[in-house]
């Protein structure tokens, strides 16, 4: 009762920070994603190639939450990107005040995207707002199709849903609808996207839904 | 500071019980696994084709773990397995609680082997002691070779690692050395595997490190 009390406040306080982060955000005209998936889903992949799609056309900076390691940021520096490892040291996820943090250190105050890679991870990330617009949440085709029903609580939360991988339904013994419907029962209101950022299959859609979310945030 | 003893007081209860399970299934001489892998690393998969194969030789009972849905244990009753699934709801990692509740309900008295799928996690369930013999982590071919380094944690406690999905090396940009060094890297002393469910390749040997620890927990 103790322990549901304390996790209880710790949410509240979270939520408490993450609206001062929304209010910041919404002020610079930032759009901000929080990116959620198991580890090896293909998060800093696809962002290697955002960023170099984007490069001198939009002002971007990454925060890349990790258990341990520096490299998902370096990785995204050779593409030419602007990142920022967040190490958790045991933490599973990443909350509002290590992104507090880093509005207050690192983060740009100009800036027309920030992307949040959450701690490679495909429960815990879910309960944590960090002021971002939308949570998109990563399954690739090897996960199998009941990810969604498995772990609803992301599902739940996101608005846009990131089939990725999809150069290998090749290999067959895959069912894309099958996901994709599974998506949709959790949430049907979630937008869904599949894509390959090696072969570049569906990456023409992701690159426009960040366009779009950039220019509609400038108009709010 | 509060936070941080309860966390401690947590572990050390999680671990007081364990030791209580260790030494049951010590007594039953029931060789225990503990499974830890992301969600579709490919784990439940595995221990169809490990029940099938070893269904009339050893009585293996499967507690499976996840956030929601049956759809594991049903896969593996459909295999011929004596399953039961331990629906967490929040929680991203099974505890050695949970586990004594099952031993005192539902896992027969007289096994060969206790095979403990947990959550889809990479990170969490490292931390929690279910009084098993070896924990096994598993990583799929697809997640990426530098796993062992971003999750060190799982790496240094599990004695055996499987790189599963090995069917996947045929679609190439994967380097199977080079994720085998890294596991080598966090835990000299971890046992490496590579096998593939889907094509075979490899299941002899899982099959073979199971039947000598199945032996070897007999003659303890």
């Amino acid at each position: 009762m103790a322990t549901l009390n304390i996790k209880r406040n710790v949410f509240a306080e979270n939520d408490r920070i993450a609206e001062i982060l929304r209010e910041h955000f919404a002020k610079n005209k930032t759009f901000v994603i929080n990116i959620i998936g198991s580890p090896g889903c293909g998060k800093t992949t696809l962002l290697e190639k955002t960023i170099e799609h984007f490069k001198g056309k939009y002002k971007i900076y990454t925060l890349v939450g990790d258990v341990q390691t520096e490299e998902d940021a370096v990785r995204l520096r050779e593409a030419g990107g602007d990142a920022k490892q967040i190490i958790t040291g045991g933490a599973c996820h990443l909350d509002a005040r290590m992104i507090e943090k880093e509005f207050e250190e690192s983060i740009p105050k100009s800036l027309d995207m920030l992307i949040i890679e959450n701690v490679g991870n495909l429960v815990c990330p879910s309960s944590y707002d960090l002021g971002e617009d939308h949570k998109v949440v990563i399954v690739s085709v090897p996960e199998g199709e009941e990810k969604p029903l498995k772990y609803p609580s992301i599902f739940i939360r996101a608005d846009l849903f990131i089939l990725s991988k999809v150069d290998y339904l090749a290999l067959g013994g895959f069912d894309k609808e099958k996901i994709l419907a599974n998506g949709k029962k959790v949430n049907p209101k979630i937008r869904e996207l599949c894509l390959s950022s090696r072969s570049g299959e569906g990456m023409d859609e992701w690159f426009e839904w960040i366009e779009e979310s950039i220019r509609n945030k400038k108009n709010s």
